[in-house]
């Protein structure tokens, strides 16, 4: 299958690569930095293309994994002269309607992960959410994504809005707690690296446990000792304080809730 | 070494669990709640009691794995009749000068993890955070812990501080945005467990990055038009929605700090 990426942010670099991994015929990579579209295409040994009319036109999948506000901005230009083509993006917080009344073709090719340059991920692990507005390309989307990873799923736009929203609870958010771990340990003087044996088993843990069942900590017992002591030592950081203070209410919330249900 | 476990919580049934597999010689497990001294002594093979009384008075060491407040109530009185033994407890949050005046050995042994009764866990990873009033029981301490675990160290009561506050951050505030994910997904009839890839790649990406550089999502470009929809789609949480915007401010504000840096 003719593929054209469409961006080359840290998503398009992970999802390109794995699909010239798996022998897909990714043909060119457009973007409006030629830095991004030069380095990714460089690496996929494809086409860099810096300007929407030198896209080809005889592609059979454009994969669009663009900003959401780029993407509203430029669905037009980029379907304009390859109506005959199929269309994805990959945001999780779109909706597949976006595409309705330009693209005849279109759907939704969203891998659920965390996607860093510099770090390539496995992606024969990661979930792929699938949705499209015929039936013919919604296999052929779930062809191409069981071609990447085991784990591929059809989802809604509503399921898919809900699964986004998530996401951003399980890793953005985790990932704000570790760093602000991070930033108070540094104050100490002591590794961050210390505590990766307690993040590790904190993920683990979910994997046989519910998060509620898996909780621990002065939170969940509101130990006002404790949660006092480390507010007094948050003094100097009102930012994190509040935040402190509000997740452990939540924390005990989720508690009382679980009890009484 | 005759070991007394006072305390038949959590921590103390894995760190009991521990050192009976390492063929230490725990001889009594106390608790004022008798099913679960006994239920802890069963497991590892020796006496239970509810008594401080009976708690025998020549063990070699005591490790009191009690709640704070229980700690400073019931001190005294663990180690009177006792004096010539060492007395640890293994409580992040405490300095190990609540033994002052009341123990002439003590010390602080603190494995950081989190421990609940249904699932064991590999002692042999878990740091485990040692001081003491005196250079041979630090020794003693070390010597001990290092049967169990390959991570040991020496931490004073100002750093140990620190890394319990910023282990909450780390494993309980963490915990929680899995938590609060998997309420959001069942909500929308999803299953937790197509969370479990990204929630294994956040964890790993931070042994390669800094969290700060490992961040993605809305929040880091605070991209308003996804984080209203998200805000949108959480009115009915008002508690939950709230932690959104400030989460999401924070890690916005974290990113503008290190580039000012």
């Amino acid at each position: 299958m003719r593929i054209v990426l469409i961006g080359a942010g840290n998503l398009a670099t992970q999802l390109g690569t794995a699909l010239v991994r798996r022998g897909e015929d990714v043909v060119q990579v457009f973007s409006r930095t030629e830095a991004s579209a030069s380095a990714l295409a460089g690496k996929l040994r494809c086409e860099a293309v810096t300007d929407l009319d030198a896209v080809c036109r005889d592609a059979e999948l454009y994969i669009v994994a663009l900003k959401d506000s780029a993407l509203s901005a430029l669905a037009a230009s980029i379907v304009k002269g390859r109506e005959q083509a199929l269309f994805v993006h990959t945001a999780g917080s779109l909706p597949m309607s976006v595409w309705e009344g330009i693209a005849p073709r279109h759907g939704v090719f969203y891998p659920m992960q965390t996607f860093s340059k510099q770090r390539e991920v496995d992606f024969s692990r990661i979930p792929v959410f699938i949705e499209a507005n015929n039936a013919d390309d919604c296999r052929r989307l779930k062809a191409l994504a069981s071609f990447l990873s085991s784990n591929v799923r059809e989802a809604d736009s509503a399921q898919r809005r809900a699964l986004h929203l998530a996401a951003v609870f399980a890793c953005n958010f985790t990932n704000h707690m570790y760093a602000l771990s991070a930033h108070l340990l540094a104050e100490a003087g002591l590794p961050f690296d210390s505590m990766l044996p307690l993040i590790d088993e904190t993920a683990a843990k979910v994997h046989v446990l519910s998060p509620s069942q898996a909780q621990t900590g002065p939170a969940i017992r509101y130990d006002e000792n404790v949660i006092g002591k480390h507010l007094d030592a948050l003094a100097s950081h009102p930012e994190w304080q509040d935040l402190y203070e509000r997740i452990s209410k939540s924390i005990h919330n989720d508690k009382l809730r679980s009890e009484t249900n």
